[in-house]
């Protein structure tokens, strides 16, 4: 799951990820799933270094406190939202092919870092102040990015004149609320998830959006 | 807030709900407050006590733990949503009207209901295993009613054809994620925010699904 996010063998030779950061990402795997598990407020330091295998001052090597692997988990997520996004920026594609992909991005961490995504969305609010901040400059470069889509997408003519922070949430919702109910046992795959989302949200569901509208009578 | 449920003293009138179901009610709702600004795990019933002005000995006349609060403050916005809908289904209404009403519901309770519905969300896997069924049986029956309504746009062709729990699930979670980003005290109603997400998922954010579409060309 790891090699989702980055392949550490790559970034250790272009020396951005030190075997540290590696170790780190392990522990906040294994935290996040007995968070998902147990519930965050329930799971101590000494569960998660018993969990990972080694001595609670060990574990204090690589986390302060439980607050520290919480933020971290939020780093992994968002860094790789940010990430994937942007690699994509400078392909050309149209607003509504990236407002696929992002869609897609999103549902797919259902599947890859769902103990990441709940714990997150549940406990954040607990999170000391600063690095809620930290946080939230990040979330809002992520979301900024996101409302681009679609002041681009309405510019170019592709979608019409919508309030592009308004429908970023609305998108947001239907792949974020996700985290709730999705379940990867199930017959859905995320991409097939996401395309259907995607085709609510550009498309609509009313068969006029593409059928019903086309008489002569709108024509006069 | 309490009047938007149920008109207290037309309900004791009809013998339907007693007084100490309106006491209930109010301690419910100042416990939401309260588990929504310091959180679930931390708020005791000796705060709760304290906020509503009852020695610990009375509150536990009215609840006999933190759990059974929580299991009333999900009855109470359930009950809710399910009472408004099914006043609806007599009316004869369209089911693209129909489902703007749902919406409008869903988004309204994050104004009136915003602390019963973020502990709700976020706590409900705590609730032991028989409040859960019983919570379960009853969201199964309002999503079975919202996704009717969908069954029925598809039958009747107001809708194409889609998948009606997936596009329910779409549109749970564009409206219940606001219980994430929404503030009464910012510039839009929740009513206006509701209109805007059905038109979104109803007709669409492409400019084809509502004007290009529409030219002589098409008619060929």
């Amino acid at each position: 799951m790891g090699e989702d996010i980055v392949n550490p063998a790559k970034s250790r030779a272009k020396g951005r990820r030190p075997p540290i950061d590696d170790r780190r990402r392990e522990i906040a795997r294994m935290a996040a799933e007995l968070f998902d598990s147990a519930g965050y407020p329930r799971t101590t330091m000494e569960d998660i270094a018993q969990a990972v295998g080694v001595g609670k001052s060990s574990l204090y090597h690589y986390f302060s406190s439980k607050d520290e692997i919480l933020f971290w988990i939020h780093e992994e997520f968002i860094d790789h939202l940010i990430e994937r996004h942007e690699k994509r920026l400078s392909a050309q594609l149209t607003p509504s092919v990236l407002l696929l992909e992002v869609m897609a991005d999103i549902l797919e961490l259902m599947e890859t870092h769902r103990g990441h995504v709940r714990v997150f969305f549940e406990h954040h609010r607990e999170l000391p102040k600063e690095r809620k901040e930290t946080i939230r400059v990040k979330r809002s470069h992520y979301e900024a990015m996101v409302e681009d889509i679609f002041v681009d997408g309405i510019a170019s003519g592709e979608f019409r004149d919508t309030d592009p922070k308004l429908v970023s949430l609305a998108m947001f919702g239907m792949c974020n609320w996700a985290y709730q109910w999705y379940r990867p046992q199930g017959s859905l795959r995320t991409r097939d998830i996401a395309y259907s989302f995607w085709s609510y949200l550009v498309h609509g569901v009313a068969s006029g959006a593409t059928e019903i509208r086309l008489s002569t009578d709108d024509l006069n």
